[in-house]
């Protein structure tokens, strides 16, 4: 079966200088890997007309899609979609069904229509509209010479949006694939090497057409199995047959699979005892909450938080002892075990989550290093603490802290610990 | 004078099929813009002989620099060097100076040069060795039909390294360069489209030289005006002589400029009037305590939190009244402004934000739809509150109704409210 090729391209001066990291190319394709479609290049241009001429003709004539994201704004830097137009030779119309789209994101928003907003409503007559419900651009679909061109926003939540419900769903109609299964285990609170040592001769005779590849990010290894096929049941028993040998080598360090992060199995394990979560946090200064609650249906189990940054607030707000931080300090076992304690009677919780410790850059000594964080989980018949060190900079010190408070959190409710 | 123009490339599967971001291009155009040199176009190709010659053909006739990074490893995945020396018409020869420098490295670590190791001493004949001093792979310069082209390795920290020591050094002594300056005018609070319509007929008077884009990320709209030219003190002028006219248009908009963040505006306002600031949340769930603790230095200003995702918990950590719950809600301008008020006196601080809304997805009503958000703000001597309707999904309307809160204080700090 021939290989479907694609190319990804993002649209806008502050990618081409620098100004902003592109994250948009590597979702894109990273989402086309996992329906069996090959991105064969990636380019990056500028608001610039000929250069976008130039590449729909280099683009159109290598790969069957063409993606584009940026240049949609309603601002005069922005030329992708008048560009594309002319390549197709097209002319722009207003569409009433953006129109209808834009009335209704600015009536919600008790805003009127501008004329420069309803330009966002001005699409090549030829091209197939794409609803975006989370933005005021629209996406465009076009099929020219025999390639697809598809058209997005460059703002990172609005091109998922379009790649998820409208892309990706007629991807899969356009075109006939090999049958491609993926897999994901999820592994926290071991190394990749360490798991890769554990695990090499399971790896080792695995079937050509199943690969394995390690995708590791802070304090969790995601596995993720893809095996190449025809027929979809034979393959789907094959890589699950596999799975089954690979569960008892790691079984401690799964904590689920595929989308599921650490946040959604804590969030199972407390509606299965039906217990509640609060947390006490210095160091990680909110995140683990942020964390937590970015979960739809987090209210559900999760009762709240204390920041305490301050030694007073940890007085005031956790019944914190001034001995005790006086004695120990912030950073310490004791005083995180009385965070957490505390913040289980004031928040009223079964179990609660403390940190305390060293994010940096500033702030470290000889004994209590940058990256020295003190964790508690606070439960119904013990508290059990951890300490770690990191040694990433001061937002990965905060996230590394956090996926393993998590981890411990996890281990604590199945009394593993 | 001729403007120089640069393409950035990398070669490597792993960043084409989406398993890692790529950071490279980024900081290496970063770098070519501080020293007057446009990077015209990015691209990503895969570890593939056809491709990489099909690039160096067409980059080599569209630019002056082609900077490439990638393949250069040992393993036989890596064949980027013998492709551009195949491209030169030249071929591998091991380089004394090469081997000298891989020698040092595994002393260094105790260990012995393999077969393979040695590999990487082998460079073409023609291209200038460029000594990489963190890692194994050497940097290659090469001068061909007029344009320059650069071999770095894919790894971060070695690829900065070279550009830093060896690749920016040569590159301001070949060319003669425009001067390129930019300055960037940060707004808070007002949409892309409405900013352009109160700056149109400012942007229109702008000179030919001095360019303007729109960089926007939710409620904010960062202007950058990029300005080309052959002496720097009379462009700085001509800059600064614009921004001087855009100042009085949009001045209740702008909060600062260049790379300082809503957060950081923030802090330094703080810190001038030797206030401090408190955060009572509901559906920002502690991101609005993570985005301001993410400052180092932040426990200078910032108290602490109390995330209260329970009404109980709203009641007994932030004196909220039963009554006022049950006559308004938890998602009311009553209940906000008894949580930041309760706030301030549980915390002890100067200033208090508090949030209450409702995330989404679920959750929504016909009178409180998702992304309604109450925000309110206590000071010493007054609390204002402000509605907002986010429609974006769960995690950005958390997001934009942080950073509306963050510049609703940064209002009432200033007095302007």
């Amino acid at each position: 079966m021939k290989l479907i090729k694609a190319e990804v391209v993002t649209i806008g001066d502050e990618i081409l200088y620098g100004q902003i990291t592109d994250t948009n190319t590597q979702f894109i394709s990273a989402e086309l890997d996992k329906i069996g479609i090959r991105t064969s290049r990636k380019i990056s241009i500028g608001d610039n007309r000929e250069d976008i001429l130039q590449m729909l003709e280099d683009s159109t004539g290598r790969a069957d899609i063409v993606l584009i994201t940026g240049g949609l704004g309603p601002t005069k830097d922005d030329i992708t979609k008048k560009t594309i137009a002319d390549f197709t030779e097209d002319s722009l119309e207003r569409r009433e069904a953006a129109m209808e789209a834009l009335r209704a994101i600015f009536n919600k928003f008790g805003k009127e229509l501008t004329e420069i907003n309803k330009k966002q409503a001005d699409l090549p007559t030829k091209c197939t509209y794409l609803f975006n419900a989370v933005g005021t651009a629209p996406g465009m679909w076009f099929e020219h010479n025999g390639s697809i061109i598809v058209s997005m926003p460059g703002v990172p939540y609005e091109m998922k949006y379009l790649m998820q419900n409208e892309v990706i769903p007629r991807l899969m109609k356009a075109f006939e694939r090999p049958v491609i299964l993926h897999r994901i285990i999820r592994t926290a609170g071991i190394g990749e090497s360490w798991l890769a040592t554990k695990i090499e001769s399971w790896e080792d005779q695995l079937p050509e057409h199943i690969k394995l590849a390690y995708l590791p990010n802070l304090s969790q290894v995601r596995l993720r199995l893809t095996g190449t096929g025809s027929d979809e049941q034979t393959l789907k028993a094959e890589i699950d047959k596999e799975v089954e040998k690979l569960y008892p080598l790691i079984a401690e360090h799964i904590h689920g699979e595929g989308e599921e992060e650490l946040e959604l199995t804590i969030a199972k394990l407390l509606l299965a005892e039906k217990a509640t979560l609060a947390t006490a946090e210095s160091c990680t200064g909110g995140f683990l909450a942020h964390s937590i609650t970015s979960n739809s249906g987090s209210s559900e189990y999760f009762l709240g938080t204390v920041v305490s940054y301050s030694n007073q607030a940890k007085i005031d707000l956790l019944s914190v002892k001034e001995e005790t931080l006086e004695a120990y300090g912030a950073v310490s076992e004791q005083t995180v075990i009385e965070m957490a304690e505390g913040a289980r009677k004031a928040l009223k919780s079964t179990f609660a989550i403390s940190t305390s410790g060293i994010a940096g850059p500033s702030g470290g000594s000889e004994e209590k290093p940058v990256g020295t964080i003190w964790i508690a989980i606070a439960g119904p018949d013990k508290t059990v603490t951890q300490l770690i060190t990191s040694t990433k900079d001061r937002i990965n010190n905060i996230k590394y802290g956090s996926k393993v408070a998590l981890n411990l959190l996890r281990k604590v409710i199945l009394n593993e610990i």
